[in-house]
């Protein structure tokens, strides 16, 4: 049986499975606020991951795919409001610095920690800060480990105005996870940064199988901007410490966690007041679908208009339209809907167009094509398009 | 020898080519100011063009594209405000109606009068406003086709704020176009409504392939908001009046003619408050060095960062490293370059932050990029991403 818990601030805080435990800090990365964190296991666990596939890939990315090809991860650190990408030879050292303190810190082998950095491009780390957080830490060692997971996602925040966390159980076991990410966000492969730590005992294989299926579906189908960050990563991390555990639950389990923080990431897109859900069927295969629907919900002006509530079906064909390779797309097949109510061909009565507006205001808003060649389908996630996305990215840095 | 004219409203008003003639009029598409535009020639014509590959394209770049085939186009009417796509089989007989009635005012036979819509999408035309207003105009006659460039270009826009013409000689002939488009603006083939007339006398043969080499070199590196819109069309008709003209000078003046277009249409981009000119160079090929430059210049946190004056080149890398399938794309061999000033991987220094900071505030920004692998380039014209394109389309229509 699997039970479930949304992390939202309101709720009360979830908890880490048995055997992690969690630090954060402030290393002067940021002006105030906790800007550090550490999640670790008290035990050799199994781990699998995925990462960016950007070809600027910063240090943390190339030093965490090193790290997880051991299938070994015990403990991931994360660096917020400084990317540490495109900042060359020394990036790369202070990566492996952060790294090598934080073994010293929790025991655990340097090549079993996990290190991801975001926030701003080409700008070199505070090391100076950061060391001296760190020699502060070494004296407190693991009796300064006491945070729960709303405070790690906290403390991994950037223009995020939410920690993200969600938390699961399956058999005895529990499954935690924190995320971060608002903008910059078009996974591919991955997403910004998300970790999943459970007390499970599963096999790497498993895991990574569980993992890629689940990010197929739920981080790898969002979009808030159409940009891929160069830092994104997710990884999961299982101890055993509650034993073993049916692998298909757990997969099970996984994605349905990983759709949860999908959503919370969506809702929480720089400037985004609704969450967008663009479902496409009938299509010839699933990657055709996929196209379709990212053309739709990065669509700037089907996400104004979802902005405005104003069910505007004309730019979604517009936005089925511009897949101009796929020639077996044409206009006679294809239908829309918005929630429940199809727009087009059929165009909704003077009757429903009440209707219409209230899904449309709603904070929610589902748009549905077919294509009417195939049976593939796909769903992808995004958020509209607002002023406040100007405002936050007009002068985020320098 | 070639002069230009650049077409701002403070110019003096550009002219029409011997043998052209252009009506304006109001024909209840919107609710005030001229929407109905008809320019004829007197002289039958030889032309070129070219269309979206929108799969929604509407029913009159249906009936444009039939009609261009027989490359002797004497007549272009545009209706603005809409779009008169996704209007089924209704839309189709509407367009076919108004090319009648064009051809009943001008005495140019149906099949040589294109058609052009632009605006709202998945609403009917206003037949009976758009009959009452050429039953008027056909007690009128030719005698009423008194108006400019600059008036064909305003009874043209929907959103534009300003009217788009440009006007070059090319020998004893004259070359004057006019254009319209400012949203769902990545054209693919061939760009929103812009047309040329001439009164060179160039061949059908010769005036295809001057048409797409410009083009490709122009429109098609146009891109305000990644949208392909479902109505694009570019034509050019030579009436021939003042005689032949060299053909690759024909060609030069033609392409020099889209560019000045092209960069009023990235201008005047919705919401848009400065130009911006990405030039990818170093490339493996012509192919590589667009994809790149079009990832830059449709960067929605590379647009909002030039709109806020900020030289922040670690988006420019995201958008780079975004081609994830480039794999020959490595951060050593990349550099980036604010106007001429290099900022990755050699940091400007403090000296040139000043310098930097006014190229960032200027009304156009040039972003260089060169990838280190061959000796392909490719400029790509946009502009940044402001508040005013969230107000302009969160609430444009229904």
């Amino acid at each position: 049986m699997t039970h479930t818990h949304s992390g939202s601030e309101d709720s009360p805080a979830p908890a880490w499975p048995a055997g992690f435990r969690a630090y954060t800090g402030h290393g002067g990365l940021r002006e105030q606020g906790d800007d550090v964190s550490i999640v670790v296991s008290d035990r050799p666990s199994a781990s699998a991951a995925v990462f960016t596939r950007s070809r600027f890939a910063g240090p943390a990315v190339l030093l965490g795919r090193a790290h997880a090809a051991g299938r070994n991860l015990r403990a991931v650190v994360t660096l917020a409001q400084n990317a540490n990408v495109a900042t060359g030879r020394r990036g790369q050292e202070n990566a492996a610095e952060v790294v090598r303190r934080v073994a010293a810190v929790t025991g655990v082998p340097a090549e079993q920690v996990l290190i991801g950095s975001t926030g701003v491009i080409g700008r070199p780390l505070p090391m100076d800060a950061i060391r001296a957080h760190f020699d502060s830490l070494e004296g407190r060692g693991l009796a300064a480990f006491e945070a729960a997971p709303p405070d790690v996602a906290r403390a991994m925040m950037t223009t995020d105005t939410r920690p993200k966390t969600a938390v699961r159980t399956v058999g005895p076991a529990r499954v935690t996870a924190v995320a971060k990410g608002v903008g910059m966000l078009e996974p591919d492969m991955a997403t910004m940064l998300a970790y999943v730590f459970t007390d499970a005992e599963v096999s790497p294989d498993d895991l990574d199988g569980a993992l890629r299926g689940a990010v197929d579906r739920t981080f790898n189908c969002l979009s808030v901007d159409t940009d891929t960050s160069t830092s994104d990563t997710v990884a999961v991390i299982a101890n055993g410490a509650a034993g073993p555990v049916d692998p298909a639950e757990f997969s099970a389990v996984l994605a349905d966690l990983c759709l949860d923080l999908t959503l919370q990431l969506a809702r929480d897109g720089e400037g985004a007041t609704k969450l967008l859900r663009v479902t496409v069927g009938g299509a010839r295969d699933r990657g055709q679908a996929l196209r379709v629907a990212k053309s739709v919900v990065n669509s700037p002006l089907v996400k104004t208009a979802v902005h405005g509530a104003d069910p505007n079906w004309g730019r979604v064909l517009m936005a089925v339209g511009k897949n101009t390779d796929d020639t077996d797309i044409v206009p006679e097949r294809v239908t829309v809907r918005f929630g429940d109510i199809e727009v087009y061909p059929e165009e909704p009565g003077d009757g429903t167009l009440g209707r219409l507006a209230a899904v449309m205001r709603q904070d929610e808003v589902d748009i549905g094509v077919t294509l009417g060649i195939g049976g593939a389908e796909a769903t992808v996630y995004g958020c509209d398009l607002s002023a406040g996305y100007v405002r936050v990215n007009a002068d985020y840095t320098t």
